[in-house]
C-alpha cells in the first residue's frame, strides 16, 4: 500500500493532466524543430572555436560563446560558476613501425589524454601484444621488460548497446599503462575503443596510480591494429615514437557556465538540464559534447519562446572538465550543497546527437515509476526505454546528495565511431537528430516541473 | 472467442518456444554484427557500379553482381525473372534565373524522373510562386499562360515521422506538372522533397495523365528554393531552362534476382525478404535501396552460416524498377499468382539504411497479434514499434493475393537528406546500422518460419 499510494495520487492527477502535457510537448517538439537554434549554436561552436580541451585558450573562448548563447536563448539569469581544472598539452607525436627486417613506416596515432610523454627523448623497443590483462599476467616479467606492450583488446562489435562494450572495454585505456608498468613495459600502445572499420585513432583519459611511474601511452585506429595483430603473431615488431604531451603543473581557474528560467510556483525546486563544455583536443567536439550543451541551451530558448513559464527553476549547466577531472561537476556539487540547493532532477546529454531512444534513470524505484507513467506522452517523439540506468558523468556527483538523474540516451551505434577522435565534427550530426534530443529533454523538464517528483 | 482461440494457441506453443527463439535471435545478431558481408556487399555496389536505373547498362552490372552475391551468400537456388521495364535517361540540363534586372544565376537543379524535356529548345519565362494546389486553383488562368509555375511547398520538417511528411509534400512531386499545364503553365519547378538544410535536390517520379500535354519538370534545392521565394516575394523573377531527359520508347527486358534457401518442412510456404536493385540516375542508390539490397542477402547469408535451416522457404527477392515503374514487384506478384505460390509472409527493407526502430504491418489483426506477441523478443535489438501500417512498394502487389506484408522501419530522421540525391552514397550508411537492420529482418524471417502466421 505504502508504494501504491504516491501512484493512485498520481493516476488521480494525470487523468486532469495528460492531454494538457501533450498539447505542451507538441509545441515544444514544433518550436524545436521549426525554429530551434541548437544547430546553429553547434555550427558556430565548433567551426568558430573548435575543440577546446579544458583550461586552453578554446576552452575560454566557449565559455564566453555559452555565456553569450545563454542569454540569447533568453534565460533569466546567467552566471560562471568557478572550477579549477587541470590542463594537459598533446605536442607533436608520432608512432613509427618496423616488421621484421621492412623500414619503419608512420603510424596514425594519439597519445592517450593525461598520457605522459617520452621525456624528450626517442623510444625504440620490441613490441609484445597482449589481448587482454590475464593474458599480460601469464608472461613472465622478463619477456615485457623493457618492451612496448600492445593491448590488442577489440571493441565488442556484438553488443547491441555500444556503451556496454566501450565500458567493457575502456579498462585497457585506463589501467593498461599501470599493469604494464607493473610488468616492465617502457610503453603501451593500445587498439582504439572503437566501433570504426577504418583507422582513426580515439584518445580519451587514461590513469596512472603511481606518476613517478607513469610510462608513454598511445592508441591507434582498428585498420593499424589489425595490421600489427597480424605482424605480432608473424614475425618480430619494433616501434619507435616520440610524444610530448604534458600536464601542466598548476590548475587552471576555468567556470561552468549557467543559466536559468526562475519558477513560478517552486523557484527553489531545480530542475538542471546539462551537457559539458570542454573536449578533448581533437576534432571538434560536436558529438562530445557539443550536442549535449547546445541541446541544454535550447531547453531554455524553447520554453521562453514559448512564453512557456514552469512551475520550477530551469537550469542549464555546461559543465567544464568533465574529460580529465570532472571539476566542474564536483564543483557543481559542492555549491548546490553548500547552497543547499534543492534539485528534483538532474539531466544530462552526453552521449552524442543520435535521435533519442529513452533516458536512463538513477532514482529510486518510486520515482521512475512516475516517469514511465508518462511514458506513452514520449513514444510519438521515439522515445520508448526508460529501463536503463545512467545518468551522466557531470551530474553524477550530485547523487550522493540524493539527487535523481536522467541521461539521455540517443540512438548509440555511430557514437564510438566519432568518439574522441577527429571525426567527431559538425559534418557528423543531423540537425533534425540533434534537436529531436532537445525536444525530449526539454519535455521531461517541462513534465517534471509540472509534476514533482517525489 | 474466435479471437481469443488462436492467441491461446499461440501462448501455448510460445511458453516452450521464446527461450530458444531468444537463443537463436541472439546467434543471428552475432553472426550478423561480427562477421556480416553486407557493408562489404554495398560498398562494392556502390562503388564499382554506382547508380542503375532501370533499363541502364549499370542496372544489368547490378543485376550480374546481385545473382553472384546470392550465389556467395549460399542460396540453395538463384534465378532471374523477368520484367519489362521503362528505360528513361536524363540527359544534360540546366536552370538559370533572373532576379529582376540582375544577370542569370546558374542553380544546381535535376529533372524529375520520367519528365519530358525542352523538347531541344531553350524555354525562358516568367517565373510564377505558388504555395499549393488551392493557391494555384485561385489564380486566374491568364495570370499562369506562357509561365513556369514554382511549387513553393515546404516539407513539414515538424512532423517527427519524415515518412508522414514525405506522403504530405509527394504529391507535388508527382501532380504539380499536370496541374500547372491545366492552367496553362509551360514548365515546373518544385522544392525538393527534402529534410537537409542544403542545397541539394531531390529527383523522384512524377506522373502525367496526358502524355500530350507533358510539361517539363525540375527540383530545386532548398537553399535554392528559400531564395527564390523571397525573390518571388520581391522581384520579377525570369526562368531560362534545357533539359533533355527522355522515356525510351520501348521497354527494355530486365529481371529481379531470386535466390532462395528451401523449407525443411514446409517448402511450399514461402517467406520473402526483398528490397530493390534499381536506383534514381543519381548518387549510388546506397540508402534507396542499395541497403534493403545486402541487407536481404545477409539474411540468406547468416541463416546458411549459421546451419539453420528454416521449416519454410526463405526468398530474398531483389526487384528491379521500384522507382518508375514497379515492374519488377508486378511481375513477381504475377508469377507468384500463375505458379500458385504461397507466401506467408513479405518483408521489405526500403526506407534507409538506419537504425531499425520497428516494423510496419500490413496484415489482419490476428495476424498482428501474433507478431506482437513476440515483440519482447525484439526489445533488446531496438525494435519496438509494431504499431504502424507499412509494408513497401515492391511486395504492395502481393497484397491483393492476401499475403501478410511487414516493413522494416528504420530511424527516419536523415532519410530525406539522401533520398534520389547525389549525396545517397556509401559514406552516408553506418556499417552497425545497415547490420543491425539485416539482423531484425532475418529474426522476422526465422520467427515466422517457426511459428507460421495464420
Amino acid at each position: 500500500m505504502k508504494k501504491l499510494l504516491p501512484v493512485i495520487a498520481l493516476i488521480l492527477s494525470a487523468f486532469t493532466s495528460t492531454a494538457q502535457d501533450s498539447t505542451v510537448f507538441h509545441k515544444i517538439s514544433d518550436e524545436i524543430l521549426l525554429h530551434g537554434t541548437c544547430y546553429d549554436n553547434l555550427r558556430t561552436l565548433c567551426k568558430t572555436i573548435g575543440n577546446r580541451i579544458s583550461g586552453s585558450p578554446q576552452s575560454f573562448k566557449a565559455i564566453a560563446w555559452g555565456e553569450k548563447a545563454m542569454e540569447e536563448a533568453g534565460a533569466d539569469k546567467v552566471w560562471l560558476q568557478p572550477a579549477d581544472v587541470p590542463y594537459w598539452v598533446r605536442g607533436k607525436e608520432y608512432l613509427k613501425l618496423k616488421y621484421g627486417h621492412s623500414k619503419y613506416k608512420n603510424i596514425t596515432m594519439l597519445s592517450l589524454g593525461n598520457a605522459v610523454s617520452t621525456g624528450g627523448k626517442v623510444l625504440e623497443a620490441p613490441v609484445i601484444m597482449v589481448k587482454s590483462f590475464d593474458e599480460l599476467k601469464q608472461i613472465p616479467d622478463e619477456q615485457i621488460k623493457g618492451k612496448i606492450v600492445f593491448f590488442d583488446y577489440r571493441f565488442r562489435q556484438d553488443m547491441i548497446n555500444t556503451f556496454e562494450a566501450y565500458g567493457d572495454a575502456v579498462r585497457y585505456r585506463g589501467n593498461g599503462p599501470d599493469a604494464a608498468e607493473a610488468k616492465g613495459a617502457i610503453a603501451v600502445i593500445i587498439r582504439s575503443m572503437s566501433t570504426g572499420v577504418d583507422d582513426v585513432p580515439h584518445t580519451g583519459s587514461t590513469h596512472y596510480t603511481d606518476m613517478s611511474k607513469a610510462i608513454p601511452a598511445v592508441a591507434i585506429g582498428n585498420a593499424s591494429a589489425d595490421t600489427l595483430e597480424k605482424e605480432c603473431e608473424a614475425e618480430k615488431v619494433t616501434a619507435q615514437m616520440e610524444t610530448n604531451c604534458k600536464m601542466m603543473p598548476q590548475l587552471v581557474r576555468s567556470y561552468n557556465v549557467i543559466g536559468e528560467i526562475k519558477g513560478s510556483e517552486y523557484p527553489d525546486k531545480i530542475i538542471l538540464v546539462g551537457g559539458h563544455l570542454d573536449s578533448w583536443d581533437v576534432g571538434e567536439g560536436a558529438n562530445d559534447d557539443g550536442s549535449g550543451v547546445v541541446q541544454s541551451i535550447e531547453v531554455i530558448r524553447a520554453l521562453k519562446a514559448l512564453g512557456i513559464r514552469p512551475k520550477c527553476t530551469i537550469r542549464a549547466v555546461l559543465f567544464m572538465n568533465e574529460e580529465n577531472g570532472l571539476k566542474g561537476g564536483l564543483a557543481y556539487a559542492d555549491s548546490a550543497k553548500a547552497n543547499n540547493e534543492n534539485h528534483i532532477l538532474a539531466i544530462e546529454s552526453d552521449a552524442g546527437s543520435f535521435s533519442p531512444r529513452g533516458f536512463g534513470l538513477v532514482m529510486n524505484e518510486d520515482q521512475k515509476e512516475q516517469i514511465r507513467y508518462f511514458k506513452n506522452l514520449f513514444l510519438p517523439y521515439g522515445v520508448y526505454d526508460f529501463t536503463q540506468e545512467d545518468g551522466g558523468s557531470d551530474i553524477s556527483p550530485l547523487k550522493k546528495q540524493g539527487v535523481p538523474l536522467a541521461g539521455l540516451m540517443p540512438d548509440p551505434q555511430r557514437y564510438f565511431d566519432y568518439h574522441h577522435t577527429n571525426n567527431d565534427v559538425f559534418e557528423n550530426v543531423n540537425h533534425r537528430e540533434l534537436k529531436l534530443g532537445a525536444v525530449v529533454m526539454a519535455q521531461l523538464a517541462y513534465l517534471i516541473s509540472e509534476h514533482g517528483l517525489k
